[in-house]
């Protein structure tokens, strides 16, 4: 079972993810993509989904044209875990790589 | 310039479109697919946006694991017009092929 990170191990992995931020009604951590254009956004997305798969942890996300929203949180924690720290830095990188 | 749909055009239309429904508090229309797993959602997403793409007409659309929540107007037109309903009714014929 793994388990919600503590608020200073949270704020840590914060402090080494840009542009994420603790969603004000839930605990989970969000973050709104911006690409080029919807292949940009939908490429990010495939990428994405790839790793999520592997990970066995999966987004919450929309995508409206070129911006795609996350929000992650690890459901059998009812909370933020190293799962969703392993996710938005994989995000973090494939966003940086297609950019 | 692509035109809103009459209401007669519109009523005609979802009546031969199952699931989907009028927003509302837009003009738009909207649909939640549900798929076996992550895969399968991901995967009717994939298809849809080639179609997407190829339309140049794009879906606002969420995904939480198996389930995609896709609402569809065309800005241009301040509404919903014969775009969406051509874009409904792939990701209808997309879902079936998938499910």
């Amino acid at each position: 079972m793994i388990e919600r990170l503590s608020q200073t191990r949270r704020r840590e992995a914060l402090a080494g993810l840009p542009g994420w931020q603790d969603v004000a009604d839930r605990d989970a951590i969000a973050k709104t993509f911006t690409f080029p254009d919807f292949n940009a956004a939908f490429g990010f997305m495939t990428r994405v989904a790839l790793v999520a798969e592997k990970l066995d942890h999966h987004p919450e996300w929309s995508n409206v044209y070129r911006t795609v929203a996350v929000t992650l949180a690890t459901h059998d924690a009812g909370g933020v875990t190293e799962r969703d720290v392993a996710l938005a830095t994989a995000m973090d990188q494939i966003a940086g790589a297609a950019a």
